[in-house]
């Protein structure tokens, strides 16, 4: 059996971005029926999405046996949480409010087995998935995304970026925007903003790091990818259900 | 505190059409926000949908603390499974596979206390639900939908018509199709198909019952309410999911 | 190890009436506060109680922990619902709505291995319960408990009797009393109840078999004891949870 | 529709204290039966009660639903599972072991959105329950409450108190009782802490915060209430139902 | 994307008997971790296996991930049990206590859709499963499993084998045995019990059908595979787990 | 009732080793067939194991219940969570990547109430379970172990061990080989390695506290013992279930 892969490398190795999908609601059969779209990546979301972990083991099932490589964003900078989600099977965890590069430091330490990192041995289900050579391949095909969105992450971004192991920056467009006085919101078009949005992608890009964004639409991520953003969330399933429900119920009433 | 009604009846009184939405995934939040559309009803599907009866119990709540009608589609024509989704609150329940005058009725017997029925006392959620009132208000708020849906049943459609207690038909256009050597699927527009489903609603109709059917999009069902139809079902949550997931990351990709 | 024996035939043959919790909510939780209550017997409702099967589980295990006897009211007279209670553990199965010796045979035969009965063998919970001599003994330790509720299982009730194997009569006050033109609820005191109740419990008496009632309050469970009755089934969690959180504040606000 | 309010200050600003129910164990269903007492808000306990946030998400949904104030206490003063239960709909906080004013500063700034805190924006749950307006009014109508409950909590309470943002002081009379080395339990008489109970109390109404106790008896609460503690919680959903379950086997048997 | 295949009948047509595991306890990970052993099917078993459907959802999507085919064995002749495996996915369904050409007749009707059978449309997580073929495959891909275990049975077991549609005869060594007046267990060695075994063998072989057992040893089931047995099933996981963990201590300590 | 004790107490007590059975898989039924294996005690792995404390919580019951001491691994040092399993009734904890003398006191002060610790009060299941002295017994009882699994925690052994109440070390042979260079694994033979374990083992005795060890192997287990181990940990339930379903398959097929 060969070594296992991170798919999303390949893809960047190819030139592509990549297109990946967001669960915020609880459901096994939600990720299989969204995985079906053809995403190269999806995100269990544990911080503001509200399935928990014990949902999360269920969903990465399908979201791996489907080919998308998957990730899960945890709650906190939180060895627990961290350590889960790999040993659960991501491949990719994205770690909400790192501010500091210790924060980083700390956060990457968590994804990365000894000597890189700390992370403590035992990944049962990760070696059902992903096969005996999970263990020896784990530190070089887990990516940990350090998600960048305040203006104190903004002061420390190149302590951020200067943590060895650190596997690439997500960028949170609500957060980002609330911590310099905007309303929360995705596809941010005010100068300011897509100027700050930019500081991020081409001091990680001069870093070699590829760089992912939250968006609502698929314009507005395919835009991001064209300016060299490597990882493009595209709505969410809650967005996707409502956004469905709502429209069949009002093209019936009118 | 007054006493409950079902809410449909009064809508049907004002001559309106309700919009009854379905429910084939399992999950609170998948309810919560599929009701956030405003439909009149919302259908929990324990036949051809994934959710089992304890997750039912959970998404009846937000049906009905979101102000619609909370109903059930029961897996088969059984007691238990009948009178547990009206004790659970539900205050419709469609069953499927109706073929006889005899089927119709054991299945009405289920859905009323006596002496108009045979349903068992004890409806802990539902009077938790609808209040100390539900109990003597069950009778006439409960709603029975036999499903009409092979060519067994379409011959004893008389008979089941004349079923006391019933409280309408509902369509599965699926089922029927495929019991007339047709493919399966929904918004049919064979003209054989088209006669049939005319022929119960024009049937039922006339015994002063509401017909529902399963629709795949909003311009069949406002057309089938334009024939009289009563009850239509449009879409469903797997439906929305898949198309809204499927339609970003191929509108990104393009 | 010795052979597992029904406690509930030992308090008996003592000559005690047995006092019987009522679980209708789901929570292993609330099993293991209820039965710290020292009750002879737990029966979890599966019928009108809110908890499925997959929590009856769970539930079951609490209540032989305590050495109380472990019940089930199964949702109806089906072979699947009553041999799944009894893998999972349950010594005696209450059935709703027996009324014919048809049915009340059918049901025995549900409950009991072969020669006796037509139960399929595959006890894996109950063996891990009651032991390796669970298999030997189960014919001998599981009461199958008929339902008596309406008036043609009064009218059967020499036939229902008769059912060799059937291991007690339960009484259900409120289907009986619907069934007889009378509003729900227990601990009736109408003459013509307590003379069924009574038909009932001397028939019963008289071949041998223990009768059980579902009483409201202790007042009355005490006086069916002095009656004769054998299983006192007293209250019920969800009672016990709303009067106590109902008064603690009114007694606040007063 | 009108932007969300929290209820509790609607109920101060009238005058009158609140009846505030605690939930420890998990289950949709209690907290369904327990919020019919008439309760102004209801607590899932998190911390010693045994619910986990999966279970947390669906009981807050019928607390809602019946008008009360939903309020979760956390296990910890930790930015995760402050938020959750934010994201989750809670509108109180309830956070144990809160000994300093930096510990107090730290917990609030997970409670409020920027500028005035760090909670981390994604109100997918929230917006649900409480409608569009809830991002614009989250910061006002949600209160954290930091437990005082140790000795050096008192010793810092001061430091606690001026915390920019603080809704509320909530006392845990167990643990504030071991820490001043006496046996835990809840309705404390002894003159010394009582007097540690007034000195809260005191305090913090004089710098216009509201003040809760954690109460046994509606007595005990009552008279609580009249010294001025505007947030009452009397007794808990297990405590309800191991009193009810056991009184009524012992009334029966005796 | 090609149809979808059972892959048993691939193995049958290359001569090779299959090696069927079978789950007992409810688990999404004790399937994961069963299915690495290289099985040809696992069965999930909700008759006398632990699971519920709530699980067989979750356990059936590892397996099928892993390659082996996903079985059920349902409760009952049920047609709501029977449906419910097949919608989500399962391309076997053993049905226990076949005992007649009839119910033999309504197993199988169950299983296909018309005109072949009875079978009602709505292969929601099939479909996401076995992709968009599936619907038009699944009548050829679908195996029904009629259970021949008492002496009714073997009376009837010409009328059984009769039935058109049926996919193949599943032996259960332990109803066979103490509906016999042997004592339960399986790999039977009683020249009675291997009689009637090789009588259900022979029989159905001469009409073109597998036949499968319940065995607890490799032995046992190797032996059974040379006569001729098509589908063996080999212990199952809490035999394994038992037999493991019992070993470990007892190794231990002497 | 006499005082609840903790029996692994008595067993070193009596000069023997404890064996300590290990649960990875989440399941109330695995826990209940472990624990018939007849282990002293049994843990549930909350760190590497995939079960979430709201699985936890099932999983002690059945362990109390068959008299073996209920012990949980908490996924890291971290208040809430030791809490919790204390709570649930654990009698034992045992903390991964203890450190530093600091790391020790801090989890410490989590298993003790005051005036030893800074545990909160609150044991609403533990009470259920070890009955009414468990409050008073509570510090005497729970068995703190603090994990030496890495080269800078065996560089603080002396600080770590001079914790006062620290009641026992746990070795993971894993994190402990991986920290100094060598890849994972149980029942290690390296020279290297056996003397980081002896030196363990041989400083931890002379301070009076048990040392406990994670093996793959009886044989392992047993040496361990004879020098001195007091809780062996022998295999684990995936270890178990995946051995037997692997060598059932391999078996037939050879």
């Amino acid at each position: 059996m060969a070594a296992p892969v991170n798919r999303l490398r390949e893809i960047w190795a190819a030139g592509r971005p990549a297109a990946n999908a967001w669960l915020s609601l609880p459901g096994l059969l939600n990720a299989e029926v969204v995985v079906k779209g053809g995403w190269d990546s999806v995100t269990v979301d544990l911080q503001h999405g509200m399935a928990e972990p014990v949902e999360m083991l269920r969903m990465l099932a399908p979201i791996h046996a489907a080919g998308a490589v998957p990730m899960v964003r945890v709650p906190w900078n939180d060895p627990a949480a961290v350590m889960r989600a790999l040993d659960a099977g991501a491949l990719g965890v994205i770690c909400p409010m790192i501010e500091t590069g210790e924060e980083a430091a700390a956060f990457v330490a968590n994804c990365l087995y000894p000597p890189k990192g700390k992370r403590s041995w035992g990944p049962l289900r990760a070696n059902l998935m992903w096969g005996p050579g999970y263990s020896d391949a784990a530190n070089d095909i887990v990516v940990p995304w350090a998600m960048v969105e305040t203006s104190k992450a903004m002061a420390n971004l190149d302590a951020i970026l200067a943590t060895p192991g650190l596997g690439g920056i997500y960028i949170g467009p609500s957060d980002l925007s609330i911590s310099h006085g905007f309303k929360p919101g995705l596809d941010r078009q005010e100068p300011e903003m897509l100027e700050r949005i930019e500081t991020i992608l081409a001091t990680a890009t001069a870093k070699g790091l590829p760089v992912g964004i939250q968006c609502a639409t698929p314009d507005y991520a395919r835009g991001m990818a064209e300016r060299g953003m490597r990882l493009l969330t595209i709505g969410n399933d809650a967005g996707f259900l409502q956004a469905g429900a709502t429209a069949a119920v009002q093209a019936f009433r009118t």
